[in-house]
């Protein structure tokens, strides 16, 4: 039986720019849960003071909780070790103990005798195991260690299963070993012991998941990771790689598979970071077509174009709006929404429309309907149903912002003033309540996300930015976009579109 | 003797969001000269408006350069195929050409008879070799079409080694192709042809490394892949990666790695992408160490925790300040700079602050002008050499934004106006104004970058965001950061940190 232990909420804390609370510990094993991972590593109980309050509060059965801990201090006795006693006492039925396999980390870091730290591991995992909790005996810098003292990265693990560990977990700590090097080292443990043989990779090298793989060919049946891939340095093996790959080759059921990238969203948001478009599986970008010749295949045969299907990860296909994408990409999205647009005089004026705005850092792939008004605009359809004609935002020490906007429809023009937290949400504020006089339906439009993107770094705060808003009016969610060397001028032109694409009866049956 | 060819320029440009212009083409193909890399594909003539200018204008040899195409359109001889004669006409000296060599998608996608198209492939090759051109068969989808149809695989790659093709490039197009099965296929490859084989893997599974480095020891002598790993989807294989793997193992010589990452920042700010922190190799936090436990080890003995020179590949250690880091850290940091603050009970203070800013969104890691004022301040040092008595911005409708601040010094008030591009923009200017009034030597001191990170994303306009802010005076680079409801307000605060930082004596040696 193949097991799966997730370490975002321990290894992956480590990872630059992340610390977690326990309410995001919290929302995090919930999120886990539904992809059926085996074991999920939670935290240090020696270090981290929000281990207990976790564990107080969790859902999860304890037989999938594993809390971490090193062997005993060296001249501590395993049973009187603060650190193995907090382990002991943890509500989990599993422990993960980190030993030494490295004899240069036992001697130049540890600076203990070697053969004295063996007999530490040995009683450190039966001290825990006469608990009657079972153990994942962590071989830190085993592969490292094999290289450089077979005989010594061995006994460690003799040491963890004479003690009476249920898997041995090897890791590869510094992320620098090949497959080939892993493979061996596999095989060799595999011969040697009967317990479970576990793999922790890191990706310092890129190889992360080509090392895990090589590690499950070699026998091992237990995979460490964490689900987006975080932790120190480039990070540890991600999950979201390994469990398809893993369904792949038959190893695991994962009926939860086609959870995966809301659930790695999930755990994104959590920890505050983004996933990279180009992620596999789940990034954004991860099925979306932007070649002219591969998005004609994928509108013809899909298999043709992609290995595994984006719904089977809970992704989506996209083809995208660019000038890579070709006319006939972008004549395919005016289709059924704007159809005279779609005759070769106005595409045209589309096609190279877009190209402009795209020299000048606009990205229309992410913000739809701004290239949807563009199009209605430059099909001769009527899109400025109000005009702003004039806004002022103020900052000032106190942190508020005060805003004032004027705005026209037909002749009659009204203005409103409004505090924000925040120069964009102040002006949002108040051109929506001008807007509101005209038109009720407004009510019902909100903000849900926005985005600040600098464009040329170079030049510091004279930069051009670009600003992403996605606006719902509760059935329809729907991106808008503006550039401008002011960040509040780019916010404002996004908000205009916004405000068009929701006042247009053309675009209706739109992003519903 | 193993070769390597960059196709940022050509299959990095189906990255999502990325559009490359002739300048931006000639400044990566400068970038990559640095690197050793053998062939630069830059462009497609029958696509790409922009490779004719390019060619015109770029110092690199021709021998590098190598344009991309396909086989003739069906039903046209290749003499007389348009693409095929501008391919001729490139100024390159090496082609790159493309053929499909899965039967699939001869017949579903192209629409074509399967040894019809065998015929094209060879007289398409042929064409551009009797020309004087040396060509690099691009076999498109080989590995799905081995496993679909093995003899046709093999006979599209017999057709383009008849033409006279000089390398035969095996393309993972779709991504999902694993280890054992390219090397299979390489190996067979290698036993039937007398040319060079090559591999050109995409990263839809995570395999694009795996994948290179299977087919590499499967006796492939070429490689393709983009420098950072752009290109449709999840990208192709990243050559930042491949490069330092391929010095490992002996293949390749280059001693131009020691500028890897240099050369990918300047790539990846033409390509207008951020390089994640956890790339490996060129990440920011590739050598950056966070862990207490593993921090102590690389201050005892580097080499125990790296299993490569952050030196060898342009890179720096760094050792970050965050609660993992761990007290001794926190101390390190600031023996020398605050000595006083060493001691425990102002550490304590030091410590638990920095916990509790972290907690409110603030990431000192990036921004160490800023945790040495608090520590500065908590020590009771003087740190507050002036005191901003108000601000006030006003953006509005014309894009310009205009600033009022009112600085005191020693009960002494002053206050300055000034227009900006943007509110920092002329919040900076104007605070800047009223400080050159009392510290001349304010006149040296700018900003150099700004970035904005939107915290908590989920309450839209009114979430938190972080600024952070880079500034120098010519002789050190300091960073600081603010977090507010307020873009404008946690500039102001980023901002009074980094005149704080540029007027304190206490600072004098610090990032010089």
């Amino acid at each position: 039986m193949y097991t799966v232990l997730d370490t975002t909420m321990r290894d992956g804390a480590q990872h630059n720019k992340i610390s977690f609370s326990v309410e995001d510990k919290l929302g995090i094993a919930e999120a886990l849960e539904q992809l059926d991972v085996d074991f999920i590593e939670y935290g240090a109980p020696s270090f981290d003071i929000e281990t207990k309050d976790f564990e107080n509060r969790t859902k999860l059965s304890p037989d999938k909780l594993v809390a971490f801990g090193m062997t005993a201090r060296a001249g501590t006795e395993p049973e009187r070790d603060e650190g193995i006693l907090k382990l002991i006492a943890a509500k989990g039925n599993y422990v993960s103990l980190v030993g030494k396999s490295d004899r240069r980390h036992v001697e130049k870091v540890l600076r203990t005798d070697a053969g004295e730290y063996l007999n530490n591991i040995r009683k450190s995992v039966a001290t825990i195991t006469k608990s009657g909790k079972k153990v994942i005996f962590d071989a830190e810098h085993f592969f490292d260690g094999y290289a450089y003292d077979r005989d010594y990265a061995m006994a460690s693990l003799e040491a963890a299963a004479e003690g009476g560990a249920e898997i041995l977990d090897l890791c590869d700590t510094n992320g620098g070993s090949l497959p080939t090097a892993i493979r061996t080292a596999v095989s060799e443990c595999k011969k040697t012991f009967s317990v479970t043989i576990g793999i922790h990779a890191h990706n310092d090298a890129g190889l992360a998941t080509a090392n895990t793989l090589a590690a499950l060919e070699a026998g091992a049946e237990h995979v460490q990771g964490t689900l987006l891939g975080l932790g120190e340095r480039s990070g540890n093996a991600a999950l979201s790689t390994i469990l398809p790959l893993m369904k792949r080759l038959g190893l695991k059921d994962l009926p939860g598979l086609n959870l995966l990238t809301p659930v790695c969203r999930t755990v994104a948001e959590i920890s505050n970071i983004a996933i990279p478009d180009s992620a596999p599986y789940i990034g954004a970008a991860a099925f979306t077509h932007k070649a002219g010749l591969h998005a004609d295949g994928v509108l013809k045969e899909s298999d043709t174009f992609e290995f595994i299907s984006p719904e089977s990860v809970g992704n989506v296909r996209r083809l995208v709006l660019s000038k890579q994408a070709g006319r006939h990409l972008v004549r395919s999205k005016l289709e059924g929404v704007i159809p005279e647009a779609t005759e070769p005089e106005i595409l045209s004026k589309v096609y190279a429309a877009l190209k402009e705005r795209e020299a000048l850092g606009y990205t229309f792939e992410a913000a739809e309907a701004s290239f949807y008004i563009m199009a209605a605009r430059l099909s001769g359809r009527k899109v400025d149903f109000f005009k702003t004609v004039d806004y002022t935002v103020i900052d000032s020490s106190d942190a508020l912002s005060h805003a004032k906007a004027e705005i026209s429809v037909d002749g009659v023009t009204v203005s409103a003033k409004a505090d924000g937290n925040g120069p964009v949400h102040a002006l949002d504020l108040a051109m929506r309540e001008c807007m509101l006089k005209f038109f009720p339906a407004m009510d019902s439009v909100s903000l849900v996300d926005y985005k600040v993107r600098v464009i040329d770094p170079k030049s510091a705060t004279g930069a051009r930015v670009r600003v992403s808003i996605t606006s719902t009016d509760g059935k329809r969610t729907w991106k808008t976009i503006g550039v401008s060397g002011n960040v509040v001028h780019a916010s404002f032109i996004a908000l205009e579109d916004s405000y068009r694409f929701a006042l247009n009866d053309d675009f209706n049956g739109l992003f519903a």
